[in-house]
């Protein structure tokens, strides 16, 4: 597994870095998530579902973003899928110029799905570009489902939301009403998948979803 | 319930604003706690049993950090305890600037608990001094037992780990032994309580702690 370090943004702001990996992107036919939310809100257990359901039709690659460690790399590793470790040596979320210098270090030629996982915290990478077609913000059962107005920037500029470990909201006091009511009133357009990695509920919707997001991109870069 | 929006910090450093601060509280006999975590690890509801094991004896003050919203200081207000509401317009921690504002806007005469919530976030709130004798760590069991190692710095720097929703351990595969090793092998000094606050397991011994810590921080005014 390869592995980068971080350095410090001296080739420009990040929008503009941004934007110059959106184009190679798009040159490419090569459709890319953010993906974010709180620590232990299950994005890798998401990821590796993902990577199960679509690796026999689809190329993907993946940017793991984490504080230290290659934990999370190292299970994506085992699934024979291309990954890339970005240690932000404690840093609270990527940046364009790590995803830039990313792209730098991997054979992309082929992908078709690039999903980054930033590092877990939902406030400081709402703020930050990836070069993304879309934002994802997955949000655990257990979290309480009080987060969208506690953390809006987040809620607000995701595409994708996805409730995971739906398999335990019988142990909780968790509230889908009020979520749905909250997120929309943040949203109105966000797409809300309901999920368990656990019992697998849900699973094969969003990867059909994500399948035809990456067919509508590919057929972008042939047109 | 008081509510103070936030300034930019033009009056010096973090660390020489939380050592006035500090020096303060030590004047007054305050012990005073820094309660961080991720979004939903259950912060306000270990406060509020804290609170509920302790308002008889002990005069307590609340100050409740959120981006947005008052939804938890409501909660904390509804249990008839001092609290101040601060909202960071975004920020991803509290500082020492803010915790100075707002030792201004609150009557901590007769206070002997100072209980500060952060912001939800694992990273951030590692970095900055709030003058408060302990960082107070919680993580509850449905995040995983991975997070030591991927967030090392508030492990580290935290003198409590508070493990919460132990009720719901036997429906994850958090390994209690794994956290063990890697806690220790962060922090040998730091305490660990193992709690839910649905079942109430370990509450009593939490508060208990606290109280004897409220005790010797009042004698210390009084030497």
């Amino acid at each position: 597994m390869k592995q980068i370090l971080v350095k410090k943004n001296i080739l420009g702001t990040n929008d503009e870095i941004a934007r110059r990996n959106r184009a190679l992107l798009r040159e490419k036919g090569i459709f890319t998530i953010n993906m974010i939310g709180s620590p232990g809100a299950g994005k890798t257990s998401v990821l590796e579902k993902i990577i199960k359901s679509l690796k026999n039709e689809i190329n993907m690659t993946v940017i793991e973003g984490d504080l230290y460690t290659t934990k999370d790399a190292d299970r994506i590793e085992s699934h024979g899928i291309q990954v890339l470790q970005v240690n932000t040596g404690g840093g609270c979320h990527l940046d364009a110029l790590m995803i830039q210098e990313s792209l730098n270090n991997i054979d992309i030629e082929d992908t078709n799905f690039l999903i980054i996982e930033n590092v877990g915290n939902l406030v400081c990478p709402a703020s930050y570009d990836l070069s993304e077609d879309m934002k994802v913000t997955v949000l655990s059962i257990t979290e309480g489902n009080d987060k969208p107005l506690k953390y809006p920037s987040m809620f607000q500029r995701s595409e994708v939301l996805i409730v995971n470990k739906m398999d335990l909201i019988e142990y909780t006091n968790f509230s889908m009403e009020e979520l749905y009511r909250d997120i929309k009133s943040l949203n109105e357009n966000i797409k809300v998948f309901e999920i368990s990695c656990t019992t697998e509920e849900g699973i094969k919707d969003l990867a059909d979803f994500f399948k035809e997001k990456i067919k509508e991109k590919g057929e972008m870069k042939n047109a």
